[in-house]
């Protein structure tokens, strides 16, 4: 059986032995103050440093979850502004995060479905620019040089990119970010439990300056605290040891196989997805732009066919992500994460074009 | 080997095939808005329930770790002011978040290695008291009858009990209490990435009424918001779901075996680790008053033999825990949790004579 579902995702196949091994080393009782735990944690952050080409003025932590850097993020580096790009559930949820907080926080929207036209107009400087790079729910990605022009036209302003659900693919300039975070569950394939916040000076620079003025950025997570026990190679609280350690050894899994390989099979998989459905007659690509189209959540407008193409599908083992919210009924979404190999993908593509 | 270290604890017995067969089941990749994770997550909430003997009228909720409860229950049950009784480094903790948090934290304070005077003076009302029923750090355990009293004094103030280091095995009266919450790596002998928050109705009403006034109360993990979600027994940011049924299965198994067997046997333990090093020539009791001894973190001041000790226990594949912060080089902690057996007490003890 083969889960498509876009996250949780299936598991990354080197997972299960990894787990054995972690309790043959006694890594779930391991103390989060012992040389282990620092070398552990030690050797995550340099796997993922290598695997993302992160540039050494960013410093790794490791927080609940991404849901949880959506709140520390707004806390931590924004006073009184945030302006956040919104075409989907999960950017929306971002903004809807910075109001609730009680920020002025200011949106660009787009249609779902589609990205963000470049002659979008704001009228005012903002501490943070929220970015998705990956909306899960609908199946966009912005381009790179869509993210890499905010640091030219806002360079006072941080820019913060949610990659939950394209990392490890997507290959960021961190010359142009200020921070991008990820939860373990998607494209690493990892049991859910861990998210990973990856800053750069400026976000400290910043956080420090917020509580300098008296204002709460909050207390164990915030960036201060994580910085001063990530230099440790510690985390401020007992932390999940064993899914640090499992992310640790599917990098090193990724790097041995070969981020451009990963990222190459990536684009293959996609395109020959996207490929099949353009010329199906039940399904269609629900993001009509090429350009926009997402690398790794890959979505086909299913409409009254959906329930068809499902079941066929999971007939044959392989169980596609329903679509999200008001689309669960009329739209498939498929994970296309390292996990899936070429030749689960040309499995799928050779069902759907069996649907036709 | 057997380690005795507080926590993270040594694993429950039953942890690695109840991990082993999560995988089996699919667990770890659930989507956290599936049924199957709805029937894990009230499984595990049903069975706390029964354990433990919460009634009622108390939620339960799956956050990060107990650190993260400090700052929640501050932000979620707190506009001005806190009460904390503070006689260890845990203690300290919760009242120094409170501290951060811009609240005003009075405190009452005792010294290392002993409880509250009852006559302790106090002369505001406060909207949170803040008990430490275990203070890991020195082996204090704070009575039953000391946390009762709050009630009927402070009729008007939400009492919340850090019971991080000693459940399962006090018998909370929940009608004298608004709030516990524990953390999954000490007593449960479980992977550490998990923490338990148990609120009743009012703490949930105290947290409306400040949202109703704009107080900022968080965001995904406010109360109202871990509310709603837990009555669907779901969480609303993706949880570590692997710990939540984990924690299940440990449940299940303590009830198998007894909670009144696991109490006695907790007691029993305890007993005869204090006869032993009561009439030791190189250790005694840190904590003086045998009433205000831990069960669950047993602390023996070993001064100047602490090397030698722990060498020797070490040598037979006993692992103590060693003191806390400044008492590091002069004390050891040994862990009384469920997973520490009878007979491994009988021997830690059988060892400790001889080393007389």
């Amino acid at each position: 059986m083969i889960n498509f579902t876009p996250g949780p995702s299936q598991l990354y196949f080197t997972v299960e032995p990894h787990v054995r091994q972690a309790f043959r080393e006694g890594v779930p009782s391991v103390s989060h103050r012992s040389k282990e735990f620092e070398a552990i944690s030690k050797s995550t952050t340099e796997g993922l440093r290598e695997l993302l080409g992160i540039s050494k003025d960013f410093h790794i932590f490791f927080v609940g979850s991404a849901t949880e850097v959506w709140e520390r993020a707004i806390q931590n580096l924004v006073h009184e502004r945030s302006l956040h790009f919104v075409n989907g559930a999960f950017s929306k949820r971002f903004h809807e995060i910075a109001t609730q907080l009680g920020k002025t926080a200011a949106k660009v929207e787009a249609p779902l479905g589609q990205v963000f036209e470049s002659n979008y107009k704001v009228d005012s400087t903002f501490e943070l620019i929220a970015l998705t790079h990956n909306e899960t729910s609908t199946g966009t990605m912005l381009s790179m040089d869509f993210i890499n022009q905010f640091r030219k036209q806002f360079p006072d302003s941080l820019i913060v990119v949610d990659a939950v659900s394209s990392l490890p693919y997507p290959q960021f300039d961190f010359s142009k970010i200020d921070s991008i975070f990820f939860s373990v569950q998607k494209g690493f394939g990892l049991p859910a439990g861990l998210g990973v916040w990856i800053v750069n000076d400026r976000c400290i620079a910043k956080a420090e300056s917020l509580l300098s003025k008296g204002i709460s950025i909050g207390t164990y997570h915030n960036l201060p605290t994580l910085l001063s026990n990530a230099k440790k190679n510690q985390t401020p609280e007992t932390p999940n040891v064993l899914s640090i350690y499992l992310l640790g050894k599917v990098v090193e899994d990724f790097l041995r196989r070969g981020i451009s390989i990963i990222r190459k099979e990536t684009e293959y998989k996609a395109a020959i997805f996207y490929q099949a459905i353009h010329s199906h007659t039940l399904a269609q690509p629900f993001v009509k732009d090429p350009k926009s189209r997402s690398q790794t959540v890959l979505v086909a407008e299913t409409g009254a066919h959906t329930e068809l193409i499902k079941k066929e599908l999971e007939s044959r083992g392989l169980y596609p992500g329903d679509g999200y919210g008001d689309q669960k009924k009329t739209q498939l979404r498929f994970a296309n994460f390292p996990t899936h190999s070429k030749e689960t993908f040309e499995r799928l593509v050779d069902l759907l074009e069996k649907v036709n």
